[in-house]
């Protein structure tokens, strides 16, 4: 038996799980969920020909789509909505097309409504590709 | 007749034209060039319903590729090849399916193989979407 | 004679020449104010023998500190309390002891409670030495 | 005795020594260096009144500078010079005369000659302060 003000333990897994079903972004450029816990968030994308730049190498926005995908999963942590309000990355590797590419996203610090959220993006190889750090905001809204 | 040491005045268009000819990520995405200038550019881009996240509104992913792209012909100024180190985003207003967001991208300073450059992301409205500054990097090789 | 509601127009430069007179960190680093206009403000500081690191060139922090207080007085444009919410700078050319340092901070855009503040900061010869994006954020508090 | 080719076990530790001993500006500002490994460092400093602001708070200048330094202690692994290219900060939690902070820097990558390191400047009790992130480059110097 619950009490009555006891959190849901299914509720965040859902409200993650619903809002990445309505991302038709990251359903576009095939991302792929390997890991959906508060705080923490692991997605995994192939790197396809139409993600390559005019040097035939992964297009910088879509090795940062990755990675905001997955800050924006672990940084939505219960029903509350949390947006990105910024974000750095460093680009350390070159990548190509058939590459398959994984961000690691972890809290770092929350403090009130900001927080601050690493992502790392490797390749298959482990090579550490870019490192992205974001800056979230607790907005007043709810998912539901 | 052109003197020995004279620069082509066309090299520098003619090689940004072809880098971007042959950004598959760049047409895949719909984007159109509006100014291509040495140490400018101005691009644009239409929001698809792709392009949303689940809270229905343009993936910051999108946002950052658009202003990255009009980086990388702002800081590809002449035959060397410049790469993105990296790059600070900041998000200030939600956009939406169907917007028009233009990217200007300007550069801010070059200091030996190194240069700053910023990058306005507006909607239709001109109301300020993103503000993006690109850090890059000339390499030792040639677009040729 | 002013009418009831109308802005004092000397409240602006009254408020950050006070805020700047109980700064006692920029006034023990030596800085001098050349301009200070809302959303504008050039502040200048000659790099002491105490502001070099163990490699004989300025050390960052101060070019950092020099930069944030230009940006502190351009993003205080009226009674409200702006604080700094984070900032980017990258190092472009290193300084030494004895050289004067210029802070030129500039606000690039506001929207709602937030705000973003360029910085360029140059050497006497006009080289730039560093650029510094700093994020404000306005907050419901006011200086008086 | 030792084998000829076996690294110095002191080299490292001496060079980072020496390089700190020569820093006036850390010494100036009171810091203490708590830790000192290779691609870590974690330094304190108490905040004087000298370091405050207008609004009687910690001058982001100097909460960076605590950081600054304890990256350039993390990031300087061995004889070579590796110099700060640049940095962002995130400041979290304001801090008044009196307070110590610390400031733990950590190694997160490093790929040819560029690295990436991260400090988290916390206070007395525990509480973030702020996080930084630089970004670290390594020159074809040598400390010697």
């Amino acid at each position: 038996m619950t009490a009555p003000n006891a959190p849901d333990p299914g509720t965040h897994f859902a409200g993650q799980r619903e809002m990445l079903l309505r991302d038709r972004a990251s359903a576009a450029l095939g991302m792929h969920v390997e890991l959906d816990e508060p705080g923490r968030a692991v997605v995994s994308m192939r790197v396809s020909a139409d993600m390559t730049n005019g040097f035939a190498i992964t297009h910088g926005g879509f090795v940062f789509a990755l990675a905001d995908t997955a800050f924006a999963m672990a940084c939505n942590e219960d029903e509350s909505v949390t947006v990105a309000a910024g974000a750095d990355i460093s680009f350390l590797k070159a990548t190509v097309e058939g590459q398959v590419l994984t961000a690691d996203a972890r809290r770092r610090t929350r403090s009130g409504r900001s927080g601050v959220y690493d992502v790392t993006i490797t390749d298959e190889t482990g090579d550490v590709v870019a490192e992205f750090r974001g800056r979230s905001f607790t907005t007043r809204g709810t998912l539901t």
